[in-house]
């Protein structure tokens, strides 16, 4: 079973609502509303929405069919649940106008745009993005968010260790990766949320994800997989092959520069660092060697209840990590038209530094041989 | 392989922008972009925004990461790739002032409302929801969408053909669901998007998705899934099983209202007669055998890139149906906290009528016995 959250999410959220000088905050199907009420409403035309305002009760406006789902979640928020043929635009602002006339509010910063300016004409209030304040709430985990992204770096870390069941010359990147995401749910995920296997040239386009590409001996191939468990956390981990062997010194170098960079930068982690520092220390090392033009990412990205979320990795952030905060660091080197390589943890920042949540080997293994 | 789109569509896209007064029409990752340039985005923090001006060129504006999965799928769009300390949404404001002053923009229904807003601060002009003018170009399918849903269609019939395979006594809603998810992609989806298996009580949830609760003998059980093809189109089929035999004379006579009503609006669609009227034929039917207040939500959906679009098939919608509108016919009867029955074609309005794209047995199967 999964928890349900402690109403104190709920009012640190009011109270935060009330230091923004907002009405409310208006949350419709996504993580933020999974993390404050333990409802994971799935996104749809129909609205769902948290009105959680200043102060008074918080309500969450729900489509009449999915009524049930939110009391199954064992959520014990207040439930308007609106009817097919009603406007539930109408009742969230009904309880705006309960508690004063139209001002700001904060809006998720995933709400579709068809809800948020549907929901702008009915309350007249002005939205704002409610990222930044969703973000102090969510980016230090709690010891239970932490032991579930545990979980899942271990799962994702067993998928990782299987690599060479799949993963050889002659097979098509579509089929290894129909393969590893059977396997990302057979060691523990509740369904496989991405799988990049990206093979000798298509390894130098970060986001490829799969081919009809026949996986060639010698190919470089970036694996990047990770899946949500059933409490909905992710993980998020890549590790770069060698198909088969026999590959150029040249490669050799190169994955050294990366694995230097990729350690610096985990060992660089600890509270008070700015999350820029830590991108400028993997940075450096590969721009040192020379392959700065090929580092065309961010360092990493927090990770959580979603894939990316804050704290961003990234050159211009120098927000200072705190003990709890999750992210990757996943420097890589690409080159056009030719093959790439990238290596990734997810790390916690903890009070004295940082604890790694995928440990498997981050030498360039040949599988397939 | 995917077939790239005709160039048509943008063009088609461009005229109605201009008709509609629009300086452009703006896009997000989604649907909407991959009908009209045939690149599948994944939705991202990252901006990726197709700029589709009144007049002169579209641009495709996305992270330098992903540009080459742009090219790769064949899209032949002016590109313009943002490195990741670029701002992307002065980009998008650059191309619109080279065509004049802020005006009205239309932007895509379920664009982010972190993007909608950075998009509308940058730019100054005033969003309007781009959802009407995107249905009104993809509600009718041309024949190869048509054949990208029947090969859809007939990939969901395959699955619930082989439900006896799984769906059994003593079996949880989760094992069978894992079967059936499996079955999915292995019967020619490029994967799995929804497995409802609602047993006993859980039936009368009409999104519940899987739990742990052991399916018993006697139980209804409803079974709507889903998953995407290859080519991006969804296929969406519910039916009923019974669990081992023995229901109650009461749950036959309910099943049969539900059968007669689901096929008298699959009989009722035609060019020319309205989405409503066809929801009210199912309604009526249901209604006359007391069971209104049990049907509690509208009785179709149209589909294609989305698993939910236009045409919806709801009270209200008086949209005259016409020959290449695609939709679901899924009336259901739900007794709260006992048991509940959904049936559900996908179905397309034909010059001359209609055609079914799920054909498999809508009579109340017992499985397991």
């Amino acid at each position: 079973m999964i928890p349900v959250p402690s109403p104190d999410r709920l009012e640190r959220a009011q109270r935060a609502v009330a230091a923004a000088g907002w009405e409310a905050l208006l949350l419709s199907a996504g993580t933020d509303l999974r993390y404050l009420t333990g409802y994971n409403a799935h996104p749809s035309e129909r609205l769902t929405c948290l009105v959680v305002p200043a102060e008074g009760e918080s309500l969450l406006i729900v489509p009449e069919l999915e009524a049930p789902m939110v009391k199954a979640a064992g959520a014990t928020i207040g439930l308007r649940a609106w009817a097919e043929t009603e406007d539930p635009f109408a009742l969230v602002a009904g309880h705006l106008r309960k508690v004063g006339p139209p001002g700001r509010v904060g809006i998720g910063n995933r709400m579709w745009a068809e809800h948020a300016l549907q929901l702008g004409s009915a309350t007249g209030s002005r939205a704002e993005l409610a990222g930044p304040l969703m973000a102090q709430l969510r980016m230090r985990k709690d010891d239970a968010e932490a032991a579930a992204l545990f979980e899942a770096g271990r799962a994702i870390d067993r998928v990782h260790a299987r690599m060479a069941e799949w993963l050889r010359p002659r097979r098509t990147e579509r089929e290894v990766g129909r393969d590893i995401a059977e396997a990302i749910v057979a060691e523990g995920h509740e369904s496989a949320e991405f799988t990049i296997v990206g093979s000798g040239p298509n390894g130098a386009s970060p986001h490829h994800l799969l081919s009809d590409r026949v996986i060639e001996t010698g190919d470089l191939v970036v694996v990047d997989i990770g899946g949500v468990t059933e409490a909905g956390y992710f993980s998020d981990s890549t590790r770069t092959y060698v198909a088969g062997g026999r590959v150029a010194p040249e490669v050799i170098d190169l994955y050294g520069v990366l694995q230097a960079a990729q350690e610096a930068a985990c060992r660089a982690v600890a509270p008070g660092v700015s999350a820029a520092a830590v991108d400028a220390t993997a940075r450096g090392i590969i721009e040192q060697a020379g392959y700065g033009a090929n580092f065309i990412h961010r360092t990493g990205h927090g990770i959580g209840l979603d894939v990316h979320e804050d704290p961003y990795i990234v050159s211009g952030n120098d927000i200072p990590l705190e003990a709890g905060m999750a992210f990757s660091i996943e420097p890589g080197i690409y080159i056009s038209g030719r093959y790439g390589a990238r290596i990734e943890d997810i790390v916690i920042c903890t009070a004295d530094g940082v604890q790694r949540l995928n440990t498997g080997s981050r030498d360039l293994l040949t599988l397939g041989a």
